[in-house]
Order: C-alpha cells, then sequence, then structure tokens
C-alpha cells in the first residue's frame, strides 16, 4: 500500500479524494499500485466516509508513519509554504496543486526535496488537467525550446469566449462566469492576468532552469476589453485571447501576459471556454500544442494523482525537475516584432494608408464613426511611434504571430 | 557514454543522427548523458561524417559491445521484424519510428523485451513529434479512459487543408503534395486511411492493453472527396478530416476511420496542414489534445531521441508499455450515434423537412439542382435508413460529435 495523506480538503483536495477512491482498481490494473488516502487534514469539519480520517492538527501527517506521500491542495502561501516544508522535512513527498506556492518558491522546495532524496512534484499547478511540466521534462529534455505560449487561465477563457460567441460585454461575462462558479468573489488574480503569469513562469523556470519572479513580467488583463474589441477582431477573422507567452533571443528571453488578437485557423484560435492550451516550440520538433481543462474538480485532481502515481513508482528516485537560484534574464517586450489591432476615428482612413500602408479596413455597422484594421508587422517601439501619429485612435491590441509564419 | 546505432539511414535515421550530434550538449547539460552514435547500418553508401562508421552488415551492429540502443528507421514489415527480433536477442534495446511493425506486431515485442529485460520503444510512430505514446504511458495511467479520436495523417490533412483553402480538387492537391514530397508516389498507404488505421490501432492497444489487428478497423479514406464536399462544409461553418477514432462502451470498443465534418469552434477544427493531432477523453481529466507535426524529418527525429534518452535513463528497468495477445473486441460502428451532412438533389428539400425535421439548409451558387444539410444526431442505421428514402441523394458524411456535447 502507498499511504497518501491530502492537506486541505476543498474542490481539488476532495478530488483527490474521489480519483484515488474511484479509480484504485483501474491504477492497481494499471501499476501494480495500492493507493490509499490515509489521513486528511482541514481546519474545517468533514463529513461522510472521509471524515473518519480526518484531523485538524497537522502534525498528525507528519507524525503517521503511513503518510509517504502529502497532497498540497490548501492554496495560498500560509501556511502551506510551512506545511510544506515541515512536510518534507518529516521525509515525505509533496505534491501539490498550489501555483501560488509553487511560483513563489518552487526551485527552493525542488532543492529541498532533491537534497533529502525525495520529490516536489506540480503538475497540477499548470493547466490543471493538461499534462504540460511531465512533457518538458520527459518529452522535451532533449529539444532546445525556443518559445513556448499559452491560454493557461480558464476564467478569463472563459469570459473571453462568452463575450465573442454572444456579444455581452465583460462586466456581463464576468458576472455570468462568476455564476457557475468559474471566477471567483474577487477576480483578481484571473482577470489581471496573475494567475496565467505565475504559470508562464512556472513553464519558463523548467525549461531553462533559472528562476524567474512573476512579479518582473509585463502583465496586464483582460478588464479593459470590450464587446467591441471582439467584434472588429471577429470582422477580420480573428479573436483575442488573453496568452502568456516567452521567446528565447541572444540577449535574454522575452516573457509577457496579456490579451493577443489571434487568427482563424490556428490551433489557439479553437481554444475556448474553460479549456486551456499550451503551445511549446523546439528547435527539431517544431510547435506542439497541450489542450485540455484548464481548472475543476476533477481534472486538476487527475493531473496531482498522476504525480502521485509516478512518486508512488519512483519512491528514492530523483524524479523531480529543478531550477536553479539564478534569475533569469528577461528582455524588454518591445524588441518583440507583431502584427496590432487597431481602433481608430474614421478621418483617419487616408492617414492610416500613409502609415501603414495599403492595410485592409473594416467597419462595424454601430459604430461609423470608427475604423479597425490589422497592421504589418513591426517592433512594439516602432508601432507605437506610427500608432501616436493618428489623430484619434481609440486602443490597440497586440496580435500573435504564429510561430511557423 | 550511451552508445547508439542506428539502423537505416534515411530520411527519419539521418535526422536522429543530426538531432543527437546538434543537441548533444543540450542533451547532456539536461540529464547528464552523453549520448553518442557509434554505428549506422544501410545498404546503400554513406558519405560524409556518418559514413565513417556505417556498415553494410547488421551483424556489426549486434557484435559491437559499444552499442546499447538500436534505433529502428527503416521501415517496412521485412526484414525490419527479423533485425529487430535479432536486435532484441543480442540484448539492445530497440527504439523504433515504424508504424507498420509496431501495428503487426508491437505487442509481441513488448513482450519479448520484457522477458529479455530491456525495452522496445515507439513513440515516434504515432504521430510524429506529438508525446502522445509517452502521455498514455505515464499522465494519463490513472485514468479511464472512454475514448479517443485524432487527425493523424499529415498527408492526408495537407491535402484536405488544401482543398478546403483554396478550393482545388482533390487529384491537384494530390499533386502538389507529392511534388512538396508530403505524400508518396504511391499514396495509397496514405490517402486509403491505412496509415492512421495502424495509428489509432497502436493507440487502442496501448490504452486497453489488447491487441487489434488494423485489418478489423473499418477504414475509409478520402480520395472520394470532393471540393464541393468541402464548400458545403464551409458553408455550413465546419470543415472535414479524416479521423482515426474509438470508442469504449460496455459491449466493446467502436473504431473507425473515415472523414468526418468537423464543426468550427472545437479544436480539431484548426489542425491545418502537415499537422497531426490526438485527443484523449478519460472521466476525471475531461478532454486532453496533443498536437503538433506529425511526420517530417525532425519531428520524428525528435520523438526517436525522447525515446532514446528515457531508455538510457532506465536501463535494465522495464519501461516499455504494454499489450497482451488478448483480441480487443471491436462492436458495429453502425451503432454510434452522429450527425451527417448530406448533399441532395433540390427536388428533395420538402422530403427533407419530412424525413430530418427544421434543418438548415444551403445552397452553393454553382450548384443550382442540389442542397446540403446537417442531419440532427442518428444511429448510423437509423440515418441510413431514412437518407434511402430520400429521392436522389448525392452523398453524406459523417460529423463529428464533440465529447463534451
Amino acid at each position: 500500500m502507498t499511504g497518501i495523506a491530502i492537506l486541505g480538503f476543498g474542490t481539488v483536495g476532495s478530488g483527490v479524494y474521489n480519483v484515488i477512491e474511484k479509480n484504485h482498481d483501474h491504477i492497481m490494473a494499471n501499476t501494480g499500485l495500492d493507493l490509499k488516502v490515509v489521513r486528511i487534514c482541514d481546519i474545517k469539519d468533514i463529513d461522510g466516509e472521509p471524515g473518519k480520517i480526518a484531523t485538524k492538527d497537522f502534525e498528525d501527517l507528519l507524525k503517521d508513519p503511513r503518510v509517504e506521500i502529502i497532497v498540497e491542495t490548501m492554496g495560498g502561501l500560509h501556511p502551506a509554504r510551512e506545511f510544506s516544508e515541515m512536510a518534507l522535512d518529516a521525509g515525505k513527498s509533496v505534491v501539490t496543486s498550489n501555483k501560488e506556492l509553487v511560483a513563489d518558491c518552487g526551485g527552493v522546495f525542488l532543492r529541498k526535496a532533491k537534497e533529502l532524496g525525495l520529490n516536489y512534484m506540480f503538475e497540477a499547478s499548470v493547466g490543471g488537467g493538461i499534462p504540460v511540466i511531465r512533457s518538458i521534462m520527459n518529452s522535451l529534455v532533449g529539444e532546445d525550446i525556443t518559445s513556448a505560449k499559452g491560454i493557461l487561465n480558464g476564467t478569463t477563457n472563459y469570459i473571453l469566449t462568452k463575450m465573442s460567441e454572444e456579444g455581452v460585454e465583460y462586466k456581463d461575462a464576468l458576472t455570468e462566469a462568476q455564476r457557475l462558479g468559474y471566477a471567483e468573489k474577487d477576480p483578481t488574480d484571473d482577470v489581471e492576468g496573475i494567475d496565467a503569469c505565475r504559470k508562464i513562469a512556472i513553464i519558463a523556470s523548467l525549461i531553462y532552469q533559472k528562476a524567474v519572479d512573476p512579479e518582473d513580467i509585463y502583465t496586464e488583463g483582460i478588464s479593459s476589453l470590450t464587446k467591441t474589441d471582439l467584434e472588429y477582431a471577429s470582422k477580420l477573422k480573428a479573436t483575442i485571447k488573453l496568452l502568456a507567452k516567452f521567446r528565447k533571443t541572444d540577449e535574454g528571453v522575452a516573457m509577457m501576459v496579456c490579451p493577443f488578437v489571434i487568427k482563424r485557423g490556428t490551433p489557439l484560435y479553437g481554444v475556448n471556454g474553460v479549456y486551456n492550451a499550451v503551445t511549446v516550440n523546439g528547435t527539431m520538433m517544431g510547435e506542439i500544442m497541450y489542450y485540455g481543462k484548464g481548472a475543476g474538480m476533477y481534472p486538476t485532481a487527475s493531473a496531482v494523482v498522476a504525480d502521485v502515481i509516478r512518486e508512488a513508482q519512483h519512491f528514492g528516485k530523483d524524479i523531480s525537475p529543478g531550477w536553479t537560484a539564478d534569475k533569469m534574464k528577461l528582455i524588454d517586450i518591445c524588441e518583440e516584432v507583431r502584427f496590432f489591432l487597431v481602433r481608430t476615428g474614421k478621418e483617419d482612413e487616408d492617414l492610416v494608408k500613409e502609415l501603414f500602408g495599403d492595410v485592409k479596413i473594416v467597419h462595424l455597422e454601430d459604430r461609423p464613426e470608427e475604423i479597425g484594421f490589422f497592421t504589418p508587422e513591426y517592433k512594439e517601439k516602432d508601432f507605437m511611434e506610427l500608432y501616436n501619429r493618428l489623430s484619434c485612435p481609440v486602443k490597440f491590441i497586440r496580435g500573435d504571430i504564429d510561430a511557423d509564419s
């Protein structure tokens, strides 16, 4: 038997309990592992069957010799940080879905676990059910990864999909997302791109094995997007998604999180609702993409259990990835080349042709005073110079260039 | 040093050589492995640096004690089968990209390798650069997989994309694919769905651990599709792709390979050109998708090298997946429920409403004598009854239902 303790019995924690119970025989048949949740720790009372193994004292998990793996699904920085440290010190490997903690001090825990002959695993902290971390560690380890980008936040993707498909405004889409439980009461972390930022920082850290402080990444959310922006995008055979991305250059790594225009016919265009996706580019393999439910009880729990299985199959063997304490060098995003969706006043029509060449200009029926268009590709700083010469610019949104084009 | 021999120095074989040479230091830094190609076997002469370690005698590879892993990239059933057997008997693990061989006797080789304490690995045999097999073995091992479907052949996807985007006929798109090296001179295996069929058989065998004979799978290619079919699909906000799929039921597994209508807004819709994609559904994780270049020198070579790295990291440990000699029970595809794209004569317009209800009917400008529409969802046999009552049916194409809907 492999004894597991769950720390934090909320949505993900109880999902992990259910997956292990429900798929026990299936996992046993496939892997020979007899997984069993032997303790659960939460500050609130727990009903039913799981209540029988519940405790409010975290020390009970540490003292229990049956517990080999502690699943940390409490979220937040404190006391998750202290508890994770205590778990490792007590000789228990830790599997977590806590992206805030992993983004903040994943590197520290990875090194600590290694020193102690344990593992610290966090597949579920990025992209819920999408096995992206596993893939980076295994399948892509021989690849020279040049860039990655992803739709890494299900809440914002749900909101943008709703705005695009149903023509509703941001505020109404957010309210609906909250009603359905896809957005929290205080949605700041999601809608301002902070959550996506943490996740891309984790991915980049794993790939380049250097620490990235999420606070150093240029981050813009979706709260200033309107349904009109999405209508322009649609008219130009495109849509708008919140992307988190990075690209390696000789000078450093360009990283950013912000809304991007994505053209129809590219794989990220079709990633809708609460789905997430990550594309990774390597010099040899070209572009690959992982797609799946980025959040939710069972997709996330499924990723946690996949880590638990892998750890149980490799006790005592160092299978964690790692990143050093060195800081990654980030470069200015203004050096990046891309196209832009521009909205400006109708009186600029001639000026637009003069500044940006023979671009295709579109009009929305209910906005006779305005025009919209995609620019050719520019470095951001060069584009800004042109944009600032428009007489009545409304706004611009960055455009995503497909890796292959 | 980990000594590798390459058997068959064609496109993929030379790609493997180049990836190992080019990424040597990168792989060493990431994994500590010092990979080296020490022998190459091919019946033709090899120029340059690789020529120095070339031989025409396969026995040289077996006798060389430095060779720990033999990469089989010769393709075809014979003598690849005999050589793979000899390699295992000589104590060398085998990594292959040969889907024909794996589909035919992968299970036999897996069991043989296990008995000998070796591994037989074939990530590159399905989907080129997409790490789908690795994922099934690792990340999805705790999941109850209910269905999978994929665009598994780059040649046909290139042809269909070209027909759809440029409005050319099948024959012209095929000629262009041949000119670009995406299709072989005899394209039968690709365009008739045989290649995709082998790949879905491998995936299903791995997931359900039972043998599937590709010949038992209902398989239809794309050679009878016309640009008119794609125009109807486009008019109905959809496209047509060659899908290979299976779905588990209580009675058995329904498997098939044939062209399917795919609606806009679903992830497979955006998989274009030579790209491949596979979606997998599990009871817990929901739907996930892998996307990437399904063929080509470097994507395939990259997948081979990922297997080589994994084997080198786990010598002596059984890391191969496995499937038994038991045959999988396949059920009749006529039991499956789906919608259909139907083309019929204009005079059937009233009859269509009578038979299929209030469906949306579309017309193509250059075909005044015809109408097209999507039916509601039916079991295939029930649909066929209705379809046969049309007075002048032209053709029908199956429609793909999204897993979640």
